[in-house]
């Protein structure tokens, strides 16, 4: 592979962004990587890691001279990040962030953009409940799907180029808009994470079973989400917050259904549950199907990283 | 290791069942095994497979002279098979079981056993979401529980030695009685897999987001749910069935945390979701450490049988 930016500035290094980097290097895709991290622990731990060719203590610092300029932070602090950058960007430079939300990352950066710069929003479908720059490694991104989500009117050749990026890094790209970015994520990944939160809590809550019994004989089902509910907790709040029609449509949704299959329970119905469980088991033959996971026994006691 | 019991007869062959075999035949713990399933179908796949001596076409054939017999049956089935067998247990055998549910399996059970036989109800807390006899494997129970629940003025011996052949399977044992038993699985792991179904098929009957972007696009909360609303329809509908006051008090629990959340979401309040955040992922360190998982990467890509 080829170079493709001469210099990359990566802004928040935690597990996406180190991610980033490693595979960056693995492809040569970046002749440099900067980095810069709000926390003097976070940069000193990635000058450890040596993943970066520099980090600034500044962001201002780190974008100078970048023709990519990545935000990697919480959605939440997308706006005054990209306020920080914005004087120092260079002409011509493309800036795209990772955040699990679109629409509000659109609304948060695009009126800081300066003439001259492009922005391709995006979105990488990667993650462990692990965060930080330690958690990083150069296989997460291969074979997942990276989502962008231009605006209208963007430069082709801007697009293109972050495409051959993400491709470089092990991605699979594909392009919608940001409304049906964010109910679709809302589907597969902000519900879903709610609602494993809330089961967690559920189980925490609940005086008469300990928490020693909870993790104990914690089953398949507990245990999966309690691996989701495990996630970067001031990501996910920001999520919710910035994703908030849509998620709580799905939620909505979600109610309703579950009180039906309470409904059927509480009456007996076991042709109803029965038929809707072999509904859903069609589903997730067509995951795997799609090569989006395997069909390994999940014994809930490693993951191979390959 | 040493033979534990003669003659076992397993009732019913799918995956618990099979990998039960397999499991003992690795150890040692079983002189003879014989085995019975309802289907012709299934009777001649482990004929086939091989992991049992003998395969019967009757219930009564399967458990003469045998020992000790296995119900490895949906919940919703155990007093039928109970009825078939009682006839023609040999005195002195026990026999047990393994399901999800045990207040609704003593039920099922007990009023068809014979003076002389012991019944001590067992459930063996693993599982994949693959059914039937070829999904079997030995290691599945390695290192997980196994909930005894004896029934009080139960022989303590034929307690201690269905002990012996479940550690000799690999798992580790515990005994509780069967209301606390249906609750803590309520919470571990029936309302989990209700919610995951209820999720599955939100994102299925949603016409917006098409089934092939669900899939394609499945982030790591929607795919664990999928593979957890894969288990088996007829299994999980006896579940639900059986353990129904139980399951349904902790989705009301479920519903009112989950509303308390949504709230957070409409108002705005990131401060609340970031603590609930905060506290659901030590929960999850707790499993980790009380070794029921791994902290290895999740990418959901496939995981390790051991």
């Amino acid at each position: 592979m080829s170079v493709i930016y001469r210099r990359v500035a990566l802004i928040g290094l935690g597990l996406i962004a180190s991610s980033m980097a490693l595979a960056m290097r693995r492809g040569g895709l970046a002749a440099e990587i900067t980095g810069y991290a709000r926390t003097a622990e976070t940069r000193d731990t990635v000058r450890e890691l040596g993943f970066c060719d520099q980090v600034f203590d500044t962001a201002a610092g780190a974008v100078a001279g970048a023709d990519l300029v990545v935000l990697a932070v919480p959605v939440g602090a997308m706006s005054s990040v990209m306020a920080d950058v914005a004087a120092h960007l260079a002409p011509g430079a493309t800036v795209t962030d990772v955040g699990s939300v679109k629409g509000a990352v659109i609304a948060a950066v695009t009126p800081h953009l300066p003439a001259g710069v492009h922005f391709v929003p995006g979105h990488p479908l990667a993650g462990t409940e692990h965060s930080g720059p330690r958690a990083g490694f150069a296989e997460l991104f291969d074979n997942r799907w990276c989502l962008l989500v231009p605006i209208e009117g963007t430069d082709r050749a801007a697009i293109d180029r972050l495409r051959a990026l993400w491709q470089g890094i092990g991605a699979n790209v594909d392009e919608m808009d940001a409304d049906h970015h964010d109910l679709v994520l809302a589907v597969t990944s902000h519900a879903p994470h709610l609602i494993a939160y809330t089961m967690v809590g559920v189980a925490d809550d609940l005086r008469r079973v300990t928490d020693s019994e909870v993790i104990k004989y914690s089953a398949a089902g507990f245990r999966d989400f309690t691996r989701i509910a495990a996630s970067d907790p001031t990501m996910w709040r920001d999520v919710f917050l910035n994703n908030k029609a849509a998620t709580l449509e799905i939620l909505g949704r979600f109610t309703e259904e579950l009180f039906a299959l309470q409904r059927a329970i509480r009456r007996g119905d076991g042709d109803y549950l029965h038929a809707y469980f072999t509904r859903t088991r069609a589903i997730r033959r067509g995951i795997i199907d799609a090569g989006q996971d395997t069909d390994a026994p999940d014994l809930g006691r490693g993951k191979r990283k390959a």
